[in-house]
């Protein structure tokens, strides 16, 4: 039977009003990458994607759209998605804050200065990963402006990843990015220096282990 | 002589740290639709754009892109080309509020409420304005969930523009608007209902009198 894999990708927007937003730089390349390389291998993809553009992405029955804007939504759509796949790959940029509250209207420019606060959004990946079964396999994303070896292991460990890719800010919006993986099973860091996400996405849909007896 | 057309186009980001800003959802269409127009009625155009992908714009000895990513340094590429413009159109969606502090690493995410303060962004509209000289023809866009009328009007005068084309927020992401033109020469709101961002970019360098003899 086909594996079934659940890919979360590009940014998530976090809306002050229904006009300004807090987001990141993410174009979702990652994502697709890992999309496309998961349907040539012949699995059943749940695409949950932010807000940009998912060219490329082949229509099909092996392929379904979910498209999202915040955290929230994202988090929402996860929930329903993750209990029936095999693995779940959280490649998506989510915004670590939304504002504590979101207008109705737009506020109008103003010449003062603004305070305004921001709460953590929901952890996509650490909320779904709480309720793992035996079976299902997950990777997360480390996005690190220092080596950040460390915090990456820390990340995989208290959010119940089997793996984490550290990668660095550089990589946004690029088509190739410095990376290291490190595996819950394994323990250390593999080192693939710089490489295409084309690439890094094989490299990774390798190591699912649903796909790993084959070449 | 082409008149020469600066346009401003895109959304503006507002940098938190290296990979978090506020922005809003602005497509970049209208403006390369004033372009586009604008070439074909054989204007010289400078295009300076915030960070979207300025796709199916022409390249060639008539348009050059100017890419930015903030209010300020839209400001700055304009104050560069506003002085030897005969039209400047003001199409950009420019973030109206900027951190206080830009980080020069990636804040770590924390579980605590974050309280971030922001100053308004310098006005790229205002400011150029302020130095028009006599023959030059500036126009701008006000974009107000109500219908806006009077904001409208004064933002005009405030701002020294010749126009102002009056949308809503609904034209974020889309093809079409609703739109009515003020201009400083007539005084009046000439109303456009729901027209394509083509045919609105038609009619607005339709009104810049350096083409206003031709067809």
């Amino acid at each position: 039977m086909s594996p079934r894999v659940l890919i979360f990708s590009g940014p998530t927007r976090e809306h002050l009003d229904p006009v300004r937003f807090l987001s990141n730089a993410s174009s979702g390349r990652m994502g697709r990458e890992l999309a496309l390389e998961s349907l040539r291998r012949g699995a059943k993809v749940d695409f949950v994607t932010g807000p940009v553009d998912p060219a490329r992405l082949p229509a099909g029955e092996s392929l379904t759209l979910h498209r999202v804007t915040s955290a929230r939504e994202m988090l929402e759509r996860g929930r329903v998605l993750f209990r029936s796949c095999d693995a779940a790959l959280f490649a998506a940029a989510v915004a670590d804050y939304e504002p504590a509250e979101c207008r109705d209207r737009k506020m109008p420019k103003s010449e003062c200065t603004l305070t305004l606060e921001f709460h953590p959004t929901p952890d996509v990946a650490a909320t779904l990963c709480r309720s793992k079964r035996a079976g299902q396999w997950t990777l997360g994303f480390a996005l690190q402006s220092d080596s950040g070896r460390e915090q990456a292991r820390d990340k995989m460990q208290r959010k119940h990843l089997d793996a984490i890719l550290l990668n660095t800010p550089a990589a946004m919006e690029r088509d190739t990015l410095t990376c290291a993986l490190l595996t819950a099973a394994d323990g250390t860091f593999d080192d693939w220096g710089t490489i295409s996400k084309t690439e890094c996405a094989r490299r990774i849909v390798s190591a699912i282990p649903h796909f790993s007896c084959e070449k």
